[in-house]
């Protein structure tokens, strides 16, 4: 398949029209490699861990959610040397779908709250809201296991989930009308906290982001690499 | 002790010109209630309980970290009303030290360095770094029991540290040229654990910030007010 | 009647998005006091006499044209403590119409246009221009009696009016576009009359106000507070 | 004397380093016409009337306090277009002095100060402050009589005093910590009235500043062209 | 006939709303002068020549391509002083159409495809496209003798020109997409050029620009004021 | 060499504080490759050509005056992606020196006042100014024959020279006070050329700049790649 037309096949996935401003010029085909595509693999993140296991694959195309290439560049020096070499020299694609895979249908948000079994599904302006079961240590299970709870919960009925970072104080409020009891994202602040109007389950971002990728390689044939950041609970 | 010269004894201990330029005009007198101060209280945050507390005790001044003000209003409504009420309706002055007190000398920062034994300390543009004989599992315990360790730790040798918010590329990147082995601050954000040259502890904010001010009250003899947000690990 | 109905009859009366955008969020309920409204004050400015007033007949509303929170504020000290002191500790809401009610049906330029009496009257972007058989020195005393003459009147026909602070040169130009052969305003410039297209008569911005939020709650019921600020002509 | 000698002697009278940055650009030769000057004519304003008894004097230049190009222009039309109509055509310079020429020593503060026969001067950052024995009344005729008074004045002792538009929140309260009891100014607005720390005497823009015009006209031997607007009270 | 009448016939011929944002307010009347037009001058620039020669035959207005007031300007010194004497002495208007000109159907890109026999023309963003017969030596001949060629040309098909500084990347790459084998404009940059994807013929800016004045002269019985820089190759 | 010492070479000979404020992260190293130094190749720019022969001579090193990405990226595609491809493969080094060599002493405006055999040297605020002996005809050939004469020249005395793109109308003022009778540089523009106060000699940017490089390169003992743009007259 020619570039072009896996291009067009990404963006019926996730429109970029979808995306927030903040990633114009950031999501897309970010480095161009051969034109054509034959086998691709797909992550989370551009690590050099991943690039590596994409180039032993003889990938074509890596697909990821965040771009290596965050802050505009004037030079290639130090990490984005090491990441674009290895992907130049092997002359591989890099595709990035960020916010508006998060926010397309069976997107990031969808893929976190089928991983959930939620039910009777939602939209807010950003995540999803739906029928919860679980308690909070199976959705921490799920989740890879190292969440914390702001907050006392009795037991979860609705429950609010933003992939990434969604503790904002407008999203909170935005799930309370909405009839949420519980609220699931990453990397909460203490000021968010400190007024948050509903409990919160604090999971990582990539606990919450990965599973979209890995269902999107699954349903697309491509190969997944998992590469999750070593945290852990200090007992 | 009239309020002004109560100012010029808090500017002594935490210098105005000191904080970050984010800070102006949102530290120092917040809240101007009677010219008159002789009980003062303190605490982190200016939460409705601490406020209710402070009134109880009839405290002339309280004196917190965080100010409730944060974002410039031309209304007070809401959760602001709330809190202006009782701290007007109660003629109680309020008191900000942010920033200027992180940096200050038996700041924010020292006093963290000392809660965790620190020795042969030596600053950083912000925070501090120090020799540290403390496992991880000693330093969570220490900080209230609900740490994360992000990356691998052997031994700890030199530790640095940032109270609050402090995860950033650049102090990360200082703080590995320094010659720390580990850093301890709050609120990690996935982007930042991707590139972390170093293993980092991940504690709250509050349990980073709230020793400074309870030392503070002891040494001036103010009553303390602790009101640390609910927060645990899910098992 | 509760605070939102209130707010949504007032918003009836002078709906929201007529207001200039520099009144974004400095327009509405300005401070947030008991949510039941039964006794309404109103004024032209939330001065400490005025709110001593509207204290001591227990108003649950204070109704005012011009906010005391213009500059947005991160404290509230001296002069601003003081109102905002005495409305919180009475549990009094503040509620702020201004430009909306400046353009208002009904509102501060027809009420000033009808006080002078004016026929066939037509909207300008800013005001009205009326048919007018009164002198200025009748003008003059119906506001109050501290008016100035800014060139030479022979006979008012058809006056412009703009209540507030109006000697704009584009709303001159367009009064004299329109067929007005007078001006009449508050807060006339120098470099303004210098070039003025047509005779201006300059009242007090008290004066050309103050009329209608009298006849606001002459029509709603409410207790109106005049204070007026103390200005003569020198001898 | 050639113009280049011409503003150098400007400029050691007016240093244009004291201006304010507002006037960058906007003081000095504004319109060039021939090199030789020997008959100097001197006015506040640059209107029609002034430029044209200049040319009718058959001045070289003209020295002026208020540009006539205050807002930047890419044309010439209008009433911009006769002012430069009559000054090119006839060759005519023409320099402005505007807020250099306020703060300099002998300039329009001091020349006011002088006109009101004040004692004990002492600089504020704008204006001057000094001991006056006059009455409002005598003040209001010293200044052409259209004064009003804004607040209660029992008997004047320090007068602060601003030429042009003054009635600054900040300058009214330095007058005040300064020992003013009174504040001299035009073009007072309600906002700043209604919280003036004292009582104001509003004289016109014109009446403040054209002595000093007049004064260097003296001064220098210059032909002085007097333009006040008409202005009366209604009585 | 009556300046405004005038106006309303130059609106027709070069709309206003197709010029560029970056000319607003710099075209249309950028001199007043007297307001009966009879006697019509026309040329690219209003240079001090063209000026005089137009005061010569006693214009009542002179047309022009580029405004000599394309920054604004608070004082009038210098060249512009200059100018502005010749005009506003001899009460002569001063009218200028530029970008919208350019874009004017018959306008300024009309005139050079007319002036090189371009057939076959479709309209670029900004310019035309049309297919030409002449060689490039043929081009610079009709044009004045002194263009350069950027990269290699073997023979031209289809031509692409925008008058005036027109090499533009984007402009570029547009002509290619369209079908263009050559591209002419004037003021090439080296940057642009290292990249350009097809050959470039760079003529002056004056050559492409000036037959649309003169053609307009001829068309409405002005008189055409030549006045070209001067340049030359060096042999 | 390490590629640290080679960088503080180069700051010896071209100080990164001499560079222009636009400059700020676009010199330097701009890629980096290999860290140990030993064949060094130079050239004007970055081109295909250049690079493709800098891998043929398996440099360790490229040094260039204009950076190929001097417009921010957070996309490395079609032609970036060939150049960055060709240098991150061959584990190539990219080092930019551009405004910090134009003005550094030896740098790219001597190395041009040198070719033309000026005397008596001094700088300008950009570029220099020399007595010169040569004819426009013999300053055209050294610089590669296409260069264009605006204006009249006489006989060249003084000549002030800007390498790059210097026809500023503030350097050309300050030429002819300095007192230069001519002035050479790069990519004339209309405007600049109709109010130009002295003769102008047109020659392209790459015959300007490449002298110094090349000049460098024989100093240094690396190798220098010409690669200039396919330029010519029409005949």
């Amino acid at each position: 398949m020619h570039v072009h037309a896996f291009i067009e096949e990404m963006e019926r996935l996730a429109p970029p029209e979808l995306a927030e401003d903040f990633d114009t010029e950031k999501i897309g085909l970010v480095v161009e490699g051969r034109p054509e595509i034959s086998l691709v693999c797909c992550a989370l993140d551009a690590t050099p861990y991943v690039i590596k296991q994409a180039v032993l694959a003889s990938a074509d195309m890596l697909v990821v959610h965040h771009t290596p290439l965050w802050t505009p560049v004037t030079a290639i020096t130090g990490r984005v040397a090491g990441l674009m070499r290895a992907l130049l020299s092997a002359d591989m694609n890099l595709y990035v779908m960020h916010t508006n895979f998060d926010r397309a249908q069976g997107g990031v948000n969808d893929a976190l709250a089928e991983l959930l079994s939620l039910k009777d599904i939602s939209p807010m302006s950003t995540g999803r809201i739906g029928s919860c079961t679980l308690s909070p240590a199976e959705i921490s299970r799920r989740l890879g296991g190292t969440c914390r709870l702001w907050g006392k919960v009795k037991k979860i009925r609705r429950l609010a989930l933003v992939a990434g970072s969604g503790f904002d104080p407008a999203l909170l409020e935005e799930a309370k009308i909405l009839g949420a009891d519980t609220f699931l994202s990453a990397e909460m602040k203490h000021s968010v906290a400190r007024t948050a109007p509903l409990p919160c389950i604090e999971a990582t971002h990539y606990a919450l982001e990965a599973p979209a990728m890995q269902r999107l390689s699954l349903r697309m044939g491509w190969q997944y690499i998992d590469d999750p950041p070593l945290v852990q609970k200090i007992p």
